[in-house]
């Protein structure tokens, strides 16, 4: 009897397993419904009984879910999108979301020379409580109705006017306002793709866009990213064998290398686009800060096959919350229809601000005094960087990056790791890459490196890691 | 020779009219890879010459796209998502994108007694104005940097304060500052819905639910709504059948009905999503007009599978842009990092403004005059319509909306494009309603409903459309 027993047990177990392990192995998916009773008994030669006790066991521990008059689930359905489980696991000191959200809390004890913005000291806030009451005075303030579709109409006739600078032909209703550059891109995301579609960026590159186009459930191939801009003979294979629906840029002070596209690129990249029907989306949030303008695809091609991304969150403030997209006439109603879905429109009263604040000048002086602060910046941490041992792998032309590879092979990785035990956050080349290209590679934000302990702790993150004894 | 001619330019025209239909019919795609030429011929017994010069037309039409060294592929994979094209075509004056469109732009000779939002001038300006003055004088006001990832934590304590005052249990750190409820329930939807996914909604429910609903690529079924809340024996059917992911609601002062949940119908909802593992996301923009608390989903529920949203837009101010999410404390993190991902934050200044507003008492004062102001505005508006025959739905407790069905079967659609004519903007039935639950209804705001031209001109309309006139 007791054999018996532990046979049947057996048998329900051999059932459960067999279950468990397709839901593992992903061939039963959360959601899904299991065969039925009878059709699972006679697949794996058992009584109905015991696959019914097999399927009331998996119940009990919440693998499966019983539905009435329907039969049994896969659980998990209920479980949401988690972009960890999307992505490779990452550990803290590489996983770009964590980064972000440490440079996000208060935390006056950590240095954050990896950060991805200015320091807040260096942003224009009495300008801003200037703008602030100016609009709290002025009687025809719109302080509690929803922007107009578009956004505000005089920001958008500035952005025409500051992107024409830049050689980027729009006229001020081809501009669509959003919250930010992340949100435009989002936004562009929604409207572009379908899941499954394929998306090219740079490698390395900004690591929200990666998080941003798995949410978005579109496959990521990466271009290894020159001095120049992107390889193009690299570009072509991947264009050729992925067929992406666009591609994913920065022109100017190219984050993380700080390296800017040069017109023969930039020419060829577009021949390339338009061969094969890619679009190009190129996001310019550190463009105010390059010292003359870099070639734009944008400019080039006249908003034909590119669209123009941008915002004031890096080089104003983040608080506000302001971006736009310029792109061909003849989508831009499409895409607004969309925005009014999502979100039935922009804070009108951060596109207020934002005006005010570059139509009294107080914009481009600000400017003016953070390109100068981010040059002086930049050769300082430039030259320390050196002095421990790092390369520059490109000097920018300006703008907050140094891209700086460590000596000996050493892998940044466990070179951040060593660092965030001593309190300081670097940005590992991990965090910008899928592939090999940042194994060895540190973004620094020369607005960040003023404290010399920094250097301090990366040599000594350095020394522990050499030892082999991270 | 002439007539060899005409029968090999009919074997070309025979090829591209075979390959037309497919691309119209569906069965290529957008960006699908066409056969290859010796396919083609092989299948259709006609010379690969011919096959060619058929894809060499369609290229020159532009209907397909030649790659180099790949082939030919149907073109429109650049065709962007075009929500017009996703939902059923609608004209004017009963498609929900139009009509908030309408009331976004200025337009003071348009009368909108079908707007979903209070009137500008009910709005609480003198305090807005207030806070504004008051954080730029303050040396400790964040003006520049990010908000913290969940968001402003005095705000998300107030709103969990206020969240008790309803019924509803949660901690300040199981809510999540957001855009606005809109942004709140896109996000959700991403955190929660995979392409095809069903979501079920209200007929009828307010408009830009099912837009939304469309843009994230959901399957949207509607259960018929009581005034007590849905029909609970059809949104078991619904359930059954359709086995969606969440019910998406309006608990109180339900959009467009007015109508409020009563205890047994939210018992009854909340048993049904149990046994059929469904979520319910509760959308409560109006709960601050209520003149007491009614039933809300969550507070039964207490945040397990229930998620709450909410925002300010409508009660405040919609030119700030604030809106919460409250949820299960274990899903808080995943909500959180798929919201940076995708934004990097929710402007700091809105929150702090909102939070001023809130501490002052100035939400508290203005929310008193509002409900004051609506509850004259709702028993002259009600009497207003009765006299010019319409039925009243069911009489609401509070907030905006009267839900009033034309006499005679009049259809709302004909009488809202005869008002445009005459520039008044109603809210046909079919703009808030995917079956014919709306057919002869119209939703009315009360707080838009002031001018007596507005009902001459409903007189006239439905007038015009008994007489066939339309």
């Amino acid at each position: 009897m007791a054999v018996s027993a532990r046979t049947t047990q057996t048998l329900v177990e051999t059932v459960s397993s067999a279950i468990m392990e397709r839901i593992a192995g992903r061939q039963l998916m959360p959601g899904a419904r299991l065969p039925s009773v009878r059709a699972f008994a006679d697949s794996m030669g058992v009584s109905k009984s015991t696959v019914v006790e097999a399927y009331e066991r998996l119940g009990a521990e919440g693998a499966i879910v019983a539905r009435r008059g329907s039969g049994f689930y896969v659980a998990g359905k209920t479980r949401p999108l988690c972009l960890k489980e999307v992505g490779p696991q990452l550990d803290r000191a590489v996983d770009p979301l964590w980064i972000t959200r440490q440079s996000m809390q208060a935390g006056p004890d950590l240095l954050k020379p990896g950060s991805g913005w200015l320091p807040s000291s260096w942003m224009p806030e009495e300008a801003i409580r200037r703008a602030l009451r100016q609009i709290a005075r002025e009687p025809e303030s719109n302080l509690t109705c929803y922007d107009q579709p578009l956004g505000l109409p005089p920001l958008r006739s500035q952005i025409a006017r500051r992107l024409a600078e830049k050689g980027v032909e729009a006229e001020a209703d081809q501009i669509v306002l959003t919250d930010s550059a992340t949100q435009a891109v989002d936004l562009l995301c929604r409207f572009l793709l379908d899941p499954g579609d394929t998306v090219v960026v740079d490698d390395p590159c900004y690591f929200n866009f990666s998080a941003l186009l798995r949410a978005n459930r579109a496959k990521v191939v990466g271009v290894p990213f020159t001095p120049s801009g992107p390889d193009v003979a690299a570009l072509e294979r991947v264009i050729v064998e992925h067929r992406p629906r666009f591609y994913l840029t920065n022109s100017a002070l190219h984050n993380p290398t700080g390296a800017t596209l040069t017109p023969t690129v930039a020419h060829r990249v577009l021949k390339l686009a338009e061969a094969h029907d890619v679009l190009i989306i190129e996001d310019d949030i550190f463009a105010d800060l390059e010292p003359d303008p870099a070639p734009r695809y944008a400019g080039f091609d006249g908003l034909n096959r590119v669209i123009a991304v941008g915002s004031f969150s890096k080089t104003l403030s983040a608080s506000i919350r302001c971006g736009y997209i310029a792109l061909r006439p003849d989508w831009v109603e499409g895409l607004v229809d969309l925005k009014l879905a999502l979100s039935l429109g922009n804070g009108h009263l951060s596109a207020a601000l934002m005006h005010r604040l570059i139509t009294d000048g107080a914009y481009r002086r600000h400017l003016a005094e953070i390109r100068e602060k981010l040059a002086r910046g930049m050769g300082q941490t430039a030259r320390r960087l050196e002095e421990c041992g790092l390369t520059i792998w490109t000097e920018p032309r300006g703008g907050l990056f140094l891209w700086a590879r460590l000596p000996d092979g050493l892998d940044s990785a466990d070179v951040a790791r060593a660092a965030l035990a001593r309190d300081v956050v670097l940005a590992p080349g991990a965090a910008f890459s899928t592939g090999e290209a940042g194994r060895d590679f540190l973004r620094f934000n020369v607005g960040h490196c003023a404290d010399p302990a920094i250097f301090r702790v990366l040599q000594d993150s350095m020394a522990t890691v050499a030892k082999g004894a991270v």
